[in-house]
């Protein structure tokens, strides 16, 4: 397998997507809470790269099936549903339900890799699933999302560590500096993941807004079979699908 | 201090770099070629950002004072005096010249911090006098060229080794999640550098070129004290002159 690692979005300009593996990575909000909301019972989650397209697909599909979701400056834009706690996406909030979901720099690195072949999506709350379903991949390209255009440590170790464990589990890896340092900032992070995410400049903004446990939360490791991928432009699970099929 | 690291010129849209110091990196080769050229006598390097401007700048200047200089994909354009291997820049060839440079990334990234009070081109041969005269500034932050808009491990591992001379020298550093990252890059890597440099995509990349002399001579620790550093668009020697003047 060919496995590579961006650490922000915008290093996509320096390669080539198509007939590649996308593995979008915020896990200090957005990718986590994507994996709750459909571990949870979620039908659909549909990144929206605006406040107004989220409010727009949400006036399309009707507000009863739907909820609209996410944040601005880690916060709930007025009118929304749901910001981008993980916490709020309880069975009781969204089973069945389609979210439209706009947040600061997950959704716009999901957006950001439209041109590959498949999108997946991944955080520490389900790392193994996630590293199971790429073990038959040919060519993987991991994009951490980032905050505001900067390098998030939390979403670099994660990387790594899918890395890493692809790895150990025998796959063998074509990898080049991205992934390299990915997996060096893994092997020093890798096992204190609570202690890093609340250290990290996003971890210690959501502190300061009062949302440890949301950190908390996110830094807790495999707790999710669920391997969200992108179908028709909404975020679907698909636990059991083969990813080679 | 506060040092803050970029991986590569694009994660500067997520800073202000007013008022800063900016300290650009593009160690295989284009800032290790600088040092040595200014190194060996040439009056000033003119970052150039194509090679049309550079050819423009040695029309202006009359081709008898100054060398047109640089590399696409690695190799000396036509009618180039001098490509951008360091080996190249002797004394014989430079001395008292001035020098229209211009290569794929590292003229990229020293355009890209032009907002910056003051800026500073550090590589490996010249790191030690790079952190000397670091010392005594408070908002620095490191931008690594990278490679084709990617992470290139050797300038992230030359930037995490400036911050932890920094910081080894009892300079109390403030740093966020690039630097930590770069730190951690540099304690894996930085006692090896002809290995990783011969390692890294550039390394390989100059080696299949034939150009593995450039490569060791980059992996070259302090062997120079240059601090090169940008007056009036020009990039020139100042070794002795104090920087928080």
């Amino acid at each position: 397998m060919k496995i590579d690692v961006c650490f922000t979005p915008a290093e996509l300009a320096g390669l080539e997507l198509a007939g590649k593996t996308a593995v979008v990575i915020d896990a200090l909000r957005a990718t986590s809470t994507i994996v709750v909301a459909l571990a949870n019972g979620a039908r659909a989650v549909y990144p929206a790269g605006s406040i107004d397209d989220a409010v727009r697909l949400i006036q399309n599909t009707g507000r009863d099936g739907a909820l609209l979701c996410g944040e601005r400056r880690c916060v709930r834009p007025d009118g929304f549903d749901l910001g981008n706690s993980p916490l709020e996406f309880t069975a009781e909030r969204v089973d069945g339900k389609l979210i439209a979901f706009t947040t600061t720099n997950g959704t716009a690195a999901l957006q950001s890799v439209s041109a590959a072949r498949e999108t997946l999506v991944a955080a520490y709350l389900n790392l193994g699933a996630m590293v199971e379903a790429l073990e038959a991949e040919e060519d993987v390209v991991i994009v951490c999302a980032g905050r505001e255009r900067r390098l998030a440590l939390e979403d670099a170790v994660c990387a790594g560590m899918i890395v890493r464990r692809l790895r150990e589990r025998g796959v063998a890896l074509k990898t080049a500096d991205g992934a390299a340092a990915a997996v060096v900032l893994a092997r020093q992070y890798g096992d204190a993941l609570p202690r890093l995410l609340a250290a990290t400049a996003a971890g210690r903004q959501l502190a300061e807004l009062g949302l440890e446990a949301d950190v908390e939360l996110c830094a807790e490791l495999d707790r999710y079979t669920v391997v969200p991928r992108v179908r028709d432009r909404q975020v679907v699970s698909t636990v059991s699908e083969g990813l080679t099929a």
